[in-house]
């Protein structure tokens, strides 16, 4: 990356990595930059505190965070951060069933919301951040307008095959 | 309203409209412009896709959506505006206990995220509003960061309190 | 198929197929004609509008709609058409665990209903289609009978192969 | 009722009356003659079997089945008559929450589906009933038509009322 | 068997039989003639009724009933039968995910209760029919009380084999 | 109560009591002796023990326990009787919503069943008991026969009520 | 209180303070030290991080941490401090239902716990807290041994109060 | 181990020890005694008494209590002893899904707590046995100090490791 990262992707654990690329991966599509870190809550509250602090001064203007079981770094950014977070409830070893990372992170109380995604749903919170990004810049609204032409096309692809394979 | 409006706030019916007040609160407290309307995914689809078409060409910047029940509100206008789209689960009269309005926003397939808030959390949802803009406008992010201020008074105040009547 | 189609069975992605097929194989054996198409609520919003808008002028008389996660088809679809809609929950990749599919598809507000059938029940989609019709059409409504007749005996045969192998 | 029933609403309880009244009126409102009766799978089970053996051959077309808690009621009728069953699941003073009402109902096995709609949804077993009808009946099919334009009345009105409201 | 049986094992399938099964090898533990048979409440509810009509009359003494999804086999067999109904919820493919196999047996209304063990615990509805059993018979109430010594030894055996490992 | 106990009611506290006189007054009709008593688990172990392990010796037949919360009553009763164990899920202000009640009751290990009824299902333990009694009583088994023809009066006398309010 | 307290007892919210009054109530029978403040995670995170830091330094023996929803405080105040923490989800007005609350504090990473008491289970928290101090203070474990005769001794007058009003 | 235990770890059942082992290894690394043994409340209620009414009087200063399903160890072992029980809630074979084992140890009654983990967190059970121990031994506190800090150590690692497969 050589432009200052737009969007901060953290993670409370390398562990939710195989998730969380899938963030990275679409925000690389858009050509949005980037930066992916592990930083811990309940390991490394510190280095969280830190990074919450001073993400908008570095020039990040979304943060997305995943976490799993009782996933807690995506609210506790938010409770110090100015700028928007997105949530990714990860189906960690930490949880149960993935129940509890998506309460722990959508049920924030009022003053300080997180913009939760589905279970795993990282794909996702980088196509949120785009448009979060987006609302104000008018290139990144393109793609994304484009991002879905392109959706309707796979599944025209789909319907192709469905009906070549039922003939 | 004077300014044409940057967040259009929807909901499936106007019973939603006590809970869905709170964005609008919030949205008037940061002073930014916002329109409330009704539109409803099963009862008026037509004015539905009218209004996710072309909220972003009449200078919508966020929408914020809130249903309840098997709520399609928020993801059908997220199909198919590219604008970021702010999903508030309702625990209306159609719903069993709220799961299901959480599940039917937060659930959203890959490729259309719907920024889910807690249950009847429409205040956090302008809050989260006034986020996504404040990442692209610095005197709206002053704002968030004075009203975490507030936030912080507030639990000192209520410290005040329960020391007094502790004493 | 050489009839035009009474009954239409469409799904959110061709990954729902291997569970849909289910609702085929059994419309397939009674002997009523039906079409197979990939329609996302989500990717394919104005796709959804059109089949569901015209589907009744084609000769469809029920819609099976199978879809997962905030599934999003079935419940559209019936907004838009006058014909009854038969929702196939699917526990695809899109779902935490089947709940979310399902309350996607159950909770639908007053004046939209979806006819729900169980979590990955599409053989009793096509089933259920297949009553509809039968209520209207004496010749199914005896295929009906005789297909329940043939339930019986398929108990009988476990009946005589439980007492063989417990002898 | 001068016409002989096209649809039977039957009950396990007269307390479950004040819920299946819904489907009752919106029957009445469509113009469908209709039959109501307590049957109950576990007080009266040769009652329930002789209901279901015998419906189809009263010319009842459509069996609209409520019932709480361990909700046996429309799963039994639905194994018994070839007719389409439309489900009922009611939050009864047997249920816990309203969960067994809707599993027992919803997850019938492969071969005898039960037509499930929202807890407490008797409303809308009524209009599904009416569409099941009106798939095979032009004049049932244009009231639904009518009705659902009704829909998009009552939503305006409600927009127009806000729109007043907020002024 | 050379016995009448005293106990009655049903299930709705034979796939259910490797569950159902631990009941009838508890019985042949405690000498307790039994008979084990397919009765399916939703494929063959006439042969249901039968059997539930007659099994006192046939010397009968508890019935052991197991079913899975939608489980009315438990249920519907004590809204016939006088005499005491074990129930087994069985995970089978017709559940979503055990609850709603445990619901639809469990939540029996006031009047016709049945005997609810847990999911799959097959093994103790055979131990539960012998209590019932034992508490007019001693000769099979000291045999319950001799198991319950067995179970003693069994941990006791656990304890010397961990400590051994642990040494 | 001048005949010796057949059953032994239980509870953990007295204020389950409103619950549970529901298995006192079944028996009462049904003409069978019984005992009412606190005994807690949680509270009172020792008593518990001895109660548990003297039940059987005092001519008791059939333990009904009632308990609410991690209810941990009926299980460890059983732990120890030989007798057959009733037991009851109770919403006690202990329970966050019965689900607790039910699953500590009703999961119990391979080897000591508790023959669980529905959450708050009092009564039905008083006609389980009667039925378990019925079993090896013939007069017993006549009046349970009885009782269910009462079942059918009743509904029947709602049936009526029903044709003349619908009339 | 004029000794340094040994427990301190910290929540999100003033309104929570009726439910975690309990754990207070309970420390001042034992005779044990305290202090309550409200410390919120969200809102004043800086506090939060100040009082988990010096917590220990400040004699302090126990944390009991009670919070909503999305429930953090328990877990982010356990990541920092080296003290034992026990944790209260409170059913608060950010709460769905309690199981956001008991997800939030009980599902912790490995590395940090929070030893979770049942919901609203204030008193709990203060009894366990005791314990605590008890382990290695006699005079409080005597104290323990004394509240447990006591609930015995309730219990007993449950049951003299339970056999008059049965007489 | 030559010194007295201070720790008791104790399972329903030996298939319980890997998951328990975790507590035991971290004990080990804190160097705090402990001993290990199979206690069944449901098979061996006698031994489970003596052993919670003895382990006080023995020594030991925490009990850690792992069991599955209708989970009772903990809850009964607290009931009994005046020492602070940390219970792991075991997702065993006897369990659907965890929550029967979270549910049954989390819901203690009022007076009678049990210090709840996640699930299957023997782990973290050991931790905070050794915190309790801590709060009155300022070595084991140092070494909890020192713990903390490996944690964070250990997520710098991944960082490093993070930015090494990025570059």
């Amino acid at each position: 990356m050589t432009h200052a990262p737009l969007v901060g992707i953290i993670m409370g654990s390398k562990s939710d990595l195989q998730v969380m690329q899938g963030a990275a991966d679409v925000l690389k599509e858009f050509g949005i930059s980037y930066e992916i870190d592990v930083v811990s809550a309940h390991r490394t509250p510190d280095k969280m505190f830190e990074y919450a602090k001073n993400a908008h001064l570095r020039g990040i203007r979304v943060i997305i965070a995943g976490a799993g079981g009782a996933a807690h770094l995506p609210g506790m950014v938010a409770s110090i951060t100015p700028l928007p977070v997105v949530g990714v409830p990860v189906k960690s070893s930490n949880s149960i069933d993935g129940w509890d990372s998506v309460l722990s992170i959508l049920q924030m109380p009022a003053g300080v919301p997180v913009a939760t995604v589905a279970l795993n749903g990282a794909k996702n919170a980088g196509i949120l951040a785009a448009q979060i990004l987006g609302q104000s810049d008018p290139v990144i609204l393109e793609k994304i307008i484009a991002y879905k032409e392109n959706l309707k096309a796979a599944v025209h692809q789909m319907r192709e095959e469905l009906k070549k394979g039922n003939a």
